[in-house]
């Protein structure tokens, strides 16, 4: 399956300002695509590439006051199938966890391990480690607290997410990684393209989208307490320790969106035919 | 300058527990070690070293229930003097900041840069950025948070510490570290030795300490927002983004500390020529 | 003047749900009313009247499932004078406040006084005491926090508006309530009407309002840190802690609010001559 | 059975302070005193005596600078019997509570009904309203907090004492007392004395002590869910909404407690015979 991806943000800026920015498909997904995500600035910057401590390729721009204009447009290969499981995959135990993964037990801005160990146990002392216990947890998260992008707040955290039970995309996922760490399964923060591939299209506009995963027999798996389903054509930008390590922009001063976009869909048949041409284009 | 250096932990463990730990010396100071700074733990076990996230030397042990004692002696040859400080290194633009050191920018746990924000410009907007900021940020925060053991508390995060204006050694830093952030200095969390060099001896016995590191024009510099002053013999074991991350030790599950010796303290001069054969001991 | 005074609200409520409303004027003022202010309830249901524990008229209402409507229209006589003030009127000590006033001193659930002390003097605390520091709290809370009603959360609390420096009107006085109490200004909420009298109209739809009041030299003075402007034609309904106690209509359950509407505008010349017919009516 | 009660409290005062005290036995059982309950102040000053909002009998002080000492002696007759408790009385409807109840509903400083009504929901909500619910949310409350002197804070609320699970009296009364409050039992705060009568003598010293009141079938009971076991020997001295409102003493300003002797004992049979004494010197 080949899935179209872009995005088209704007912002005004009253002032010259440094923005960072997570806008590119992560690297372990690079070899996939087919043709370049390359992040176009208007007006024209230098675009400063980066590597951040968890591995996002992130860039750097020095933008000028007045309108700034960011956007791309690609082309992914995708396998089209849903978020992948080895049912067999055990919690392991933490002696044998490789040590780079222990830092996602421990607490980080809105996912407060300390604050809610007590209630991790209590809610999910008695499930099964492994699986069953990750699926305790979204199903959870999911049922218990209410999607509203009116209640939307930055400075929302898991504590916050589990007394008002209400949040947007990224706090579903804060308060089912704070759940799996406090119960010794490590977790991360994952932010992507998320389109409606293969179910029923969504009223929503489209958006970037928060996942999580969790390390379970010794590798990191897809998970989503906001849709609490298995969903095809999750396309990885950046993860790290919760949405500070993986927004997908960083702002350094005052600024206003202005516009947004997100692309993420389906190119049927025909058009992904003409992929070849583009691939000829890049090389 | 030579500084004997140790530490004695013992631990009442319940039941079998995994426990990471950061009781070496940093690897930047390795070479001055004069002596092995060697953990030995008692009963014996397996001691995995690894690099966290961060560059510290970690290591992971699998302890028995029982009781555990942690413990090392080492030399470590120091120059005695303060911390340094170059007055003309400038507080470097966003643009200008290496990559790596954006991340020392933003919220962490207990360092809530998105809720001090519109304080932090507040009550320091109108110094001059750089040295004479910090300075300013140490000094306030040294002035109007009374420190007391009695009342450490394990979840206290910078607005806490703003609010309650008590704490101990890491709430002094968390507090000026999430000040500095939000003013655009990069600023992390040490811990390490800091023994009674050259300062009149404290009343308190021999603990850890926690400082912490700000970036000005090019370089990490120590601020001790604890102290409010430069102090000489720091000897740096670890860094992070909090202490969450520069926790001397991590246990996973329950544990009671029920011995706590620390040692940090000048070598007079005739022990210090004895050091060669340590020296040679090692090589 | 006479102001002409009312309300319209709806509600959908899934099941049976007892609320209590503070939605008549003061009694504070019944004098000045003429027409009688009666709280219609549809569909029609018992009314019981209660006085609360701050002496306002408050009612109970058992109502069905369904849609409930609650509205009331009246005119009320007005000096049409701006915020009463006595600049003379002095910060009384504590040991001279009348006892029951002495309760707007301490903490209540959204005016966190004993976290914002040290912050409080720190600000205020070179004001002179009485009517110059309340004016310093007002302008400074007027000044430093954003309105948006986008952003208003019934959870926020003071130290949450200190933090995050945006809300409601209700938010505006929590913080200004909280900072008068630290500094030993006794300080209590107020909600009721204020149209836009002798003001140029504002575009927002009118709502009830939220100020608050101080008690100096021996009585209670209305202040409001949302406008911060002395303001002709506030009619007050509830006073109490803060929100919690002057809540317009509190429902014990599940509802939805589908219709809200407000008036409170001066009654010109000509309309008011015809005032005497409603109050023969109401004889 | 004659219990002798008193206090003795000592304070260092750095400038003149005004106090407030609820040192005295609660109006409705002053009817039981076997001697007059009267406020010794020393130095003299004068007592200034006034019934608070809560009908407790409350006094204010202006101290000099220095020390202060508080104490009293007094004899009272009790029952001797374990806290009252009627099976049968309901858990009332809404709209069947008295007005006057209908505050302790709500949320105040220390309990944050608004954030714990979800969680209060899922813990409870399947318990049969009444008794049967307000036991289980004291055994709830009793075996997951673990009492602390040593982590006694004056600003933890209901929120804090869920998430952290220890704290003093008054924190877990606070925690039971926001469940009640979310699943509609009127529920307040209480303080007076509760010696170690007819049970082991505890090892702590004697203190005040907290405990809490619900109100079920028309009247309010006292409930306790520190120690979550029937007492004898309660003598309450106030209630209120939470510890705001019932503090023994609340200073207005800088005080240190030098001393702090509470007594509450069952007077043996010999010795009781000896009250006759007493009450002639008291006619």
């Amino acid at each position: 399956m080949l899935i179209r991806l872009g995005y088209d943000l704007r912002f005004d800026l009253p002032a010259p300002t440094v923005m960072t920015t997570l806008l590119h498909v992560h690297p372990s997904r690079c070899g996939d695509l087919r043709e370049p995500d390359f992040l176009h600035v208007e007006p024209r910057v230098d675009v400063e590439f980066f590597h951040d401590l968890f591995g996002n390729l992130a860039t750097r721009l020095r933008l000028p006051a007045g309108t700034a204009r960011l956007h791309s447009r690609t082309l992914i290969e995708d396998p089209g199938t849903v978020d992948a499981r080895d049912p067999l995959a055990p919690q392991l135990d933490l002696a044998a966890l490789p040590p780079a993964v222990l830092r996602y037990l421990m607490p980080s801005r809105y996912c407060e391990v300390d604050l809610l160990s007590a209630i991790a146990l209590e809610l999910f002392g008695g499930t099964k480690p492994g699986w069953e216990r990750v699926d305790a947890i979204c199903t959870w998260v999911h049922t218990r607290v209410a999607f509203s992008y009116a209640k939307a707040r930055a400075t929302r955290g898991a504590l916050d997410v589990f007394t008002e039970r209400v949040g947007v995309c990224r706090d579903f996922q804060h308060l089912a990684i704070t759940f799996c760490r406090c119960l010794n399964i490590p977790a991360r923060y994952a932010a992507g393209y998320l389109g409606d591939i293969r179910v029923p299209v969504a009223p929503d506009p489209m958006d970037f989208s928060a996942w999580f995963e969790v390390y379970l027999g010794g590798r990191w798996w897809a998970c989503d307490a906001r849709h609490n389903t298995r969903r095809a054509g999750r396309v990885l930008m950046a993860t790290g320790l919760d949405a500070t390590d993986a927004a997908i922009t960083t702002t350094f001063g005052a600024s206003t969106l202005t516009h947004f976009e997100v692309i993420s869909e389906e190119v049927p048949g025909d058009a992904s035919r003409a992929v070849p041409t583009h691939r000829a284009a890049t090389a």
